[in-house]
């Protein structure tokens, strides 16, 4: 056994999340595409089930109020809330993230008030963000001005409405400094918007702590909660009663079932709701959510760091110098829980790491991208990853 | 036995669809709320099993593709569209009727061009889709007229960008004209956008037949899809390539996967896909359209007339004169697939009526409403609601 395989071996034992895996249904490939889909939370199967067959098959409509399935959207909102660092009461669930991101931007130009007429977007932005920022621009009357998220405090100025950002860059896995230019959009008078899928759940993020004004995320990425599974909007406290949503959906009326024609938005975050919520897919992500049980996510993040920190230790150990490049950074204040290498061929590396019983993903055109997800990976999970790809980038 | 329940075995034992209520999971229960959420088709709990434990749990990432997962949406329309009479390649699933409402309406608006700044809205639609319209009507600078489809003829002019109609009244089941409202909003040179939650699955739409623009509907009632499934969006062939979709999320981009930052949509339905379809309730849904096997909604739209004029005998002889109005037509050309009854106390008859197991639902503020769903609804049932309801208004 090397030094490497023998070293991750101490330090799985010493690793005070290792059991946290037995929640997860696994097996013995190496899972490291835990940012793109969460694998499978032992206790999912049973719950949907019974989501099916008692709730659905024998209550039938009697579950919307019986099952708690009308109050799933803010109820489950309440459950992620400690995840990102926000108070009860400001998080609901539904819709898809690229959903949640045009309610989010729309609302927040909204809430920026008259004679701000400019949304400044992350350049680097998984394209999704993107593409429904220039509808929202469009759909407002403002400009949008794609900018580095570096180059935000210079940029945003008196004219600036909202400011979209991404909590950590996708491809790099590069993470921004969210209090500081969360400080800087509000100094100017702008409302934040922060997309938060590359970190709920990997990372701390502090929502109310840090004062951002709107967030967005996905849940089937840390968060386990299944393929497609809901997004969630976050609206801080102070803006809930000025919140101004673009879908104003019979979900967020003050009273739904009063069949008004006119429409009275409800207080608090229940306002984000839009339409009837997907409950199998929402019930899963509850069920999901579970595993949390007695996790920090300070823990979650000081077990990321030394993870990628060992990965990176490991690849430089087992490939040959050049052959790669990290594209992530060292610096533990600019690192998610990703490691994102750079190589040519990174498609066909890609897959033959997939057949080796390594998993993680390829994105154009030439990025390796691994995710490390600290409730079920192990530091041998990453030794074996590191192994292997030195193995198919110079055979034997 | 009463002359009734005689003349109800007969037809059932006469009813060529009686067998297909097999295909669902059903009890003693007499379930008249098939038009608020369909029953559960038995075949769903093992799909939705094997989604979870073998798609998500075991091939994990990798069902997007060997699991058929991303092309569900244009693959699950397409199984739709025969039921509203439409060729394949113009329906797409996913999100909510709600969002798809918002997406519908905007995309009307921007194909009626320059020049139209009006949008009609039916007076008497559920009250999402007027909310939503609203919000259309702001975002694009139209002004919104509420309307009742009657006076859709008149109304309709050469400022009127887009109209919004119900093919069914969710609270009186009435039926609209579908082929007359689109000819007339199409001589306006407007574009016309129907919401089929009430019909779809339980009478021929014919949307190609009439040359109906844009239509939207959910899945969870007549389709019986499971709750918040995802609902869906037809655009005609002859007007998607210049369909411009307020919500252009990476799942209707022309290369998803080349992260492109600028937004190219693709060709065809898809172009009314926005992000990450959510998997379990969709393929949920695609389970559920397999009862629909063998049947045809011609059959559908025979017995549910039969079954509506059935209960309304029965309640005309098990209910004493004045205590109930029936709201529903009795031309069957203006009926849905409802019956709805005015009755005073309503909400506390629909109590007791569901407490002695006939399960139908109240609707504010004096309405109680029946629906009838052919495919597991029999005439028994129907008369046994009626004199259920009769021993309700008037105990013995």
């Amino acid at each position: 056994m090397s030094e490497l395989a023998l070293r991750a071996e101490k330090l799985d034992a010493a690793d005070e999340l290792a059991p946290v895996r037995s929640r997860f249904v696994l097996d013995d490939v190496v899972y490291l595409d835990g940012n793109s889909l969460g694998a499978l939370p032992a206790n999912v199967p049973g719950r949907v089930a019974d989501v099916v067959r008692r709730e659905w098959g024998e209550l039938r409509i009697r579950s919307w109020e019986e099952s708690g399935w009308w109050t799933a959207p803010e109820r489950i909102g309440d459950t992620i809330a400690p995840l990102v660092g926000a108070a009860p009461g400001q998080i609901v669930v539904g819709d898809s993230t690229s959903v949640n991101v045009f309610k989010a931007l729309v609302g927040a130009v909204r809430l920026a008030g008259e004679g701000r007429d400019e949304i400044l977007v992350d350049a680097t932005t998984f394209p999704t963000d993107g593409y429904i920022a220039e509808s929202a621009a469009r759909m407002t009357g403002c400009a949008l001005r794609p900018v580095t998220p570096a180059e935000v405090p210079d940029a945003v100025s008196d004219r600036t409405a909202a400011v979209l950002l991404n909590h950590a860059d996708y491809r790099t896995g590069r993470l921004h400094d969210l209090p500081s230019l969360t400080a800087a959009v509000r100094a100017a008078g702008a409302v934040s918007v922060w997309d938060l899928c590359h970190t709920a759940g990997a990372l701390p993020v502090g929502l109310d702590e840090h004062g951002v004004d709107l967030a967005v995320g996905c849940t089937y990425k840390y968060l386990n909660g299944g393929p497609g599974s809901p997004a969630y909007l976050y609206v801080r406290r102070g803006l809930q009663d000025r919140f101004d949503s673009p879908l104003p959906g019979w979900n967020s009326h003050v009273e739904p079932f009063g069949m008004r024609p006119s429409y009275e938005p409800a207080a608090g975050a229940l306002r984000g709701r839009v339409g009837t919520p997907d409950i199998l897919s929402m019930l899963a992500l509850e069920a999901a959510l579970e595993v949390w049980e007695g996790v920090t996510v300070a823990a979650v993040r000081a077990k990321s760091l030394a993870l990628t920190d060992f990965f990176l230790e490991c690849v430089g150990a087992y490939v040959p110098e050049g052959l790669v490049e990290s594209l992530t950074p060292q610096a533990h204040a600019e690192r998610g829980s990703q490691v994102a290498l750079r190589c040519p061929n990174a498609g066909g590396v890609m897959k033959e790491l997939i057949r080796r019983g390594v998993v993680g993903d390829f994105r154009h055109p030439d990025v390796l991208r691994f995710g490390f997800t600290p409730l079920y990976v192990g530091f041998a999970d990453a030794e074996r990853a590191a192994r292997v790809l030195g193995e198919v980038l110079e055979p034997a």
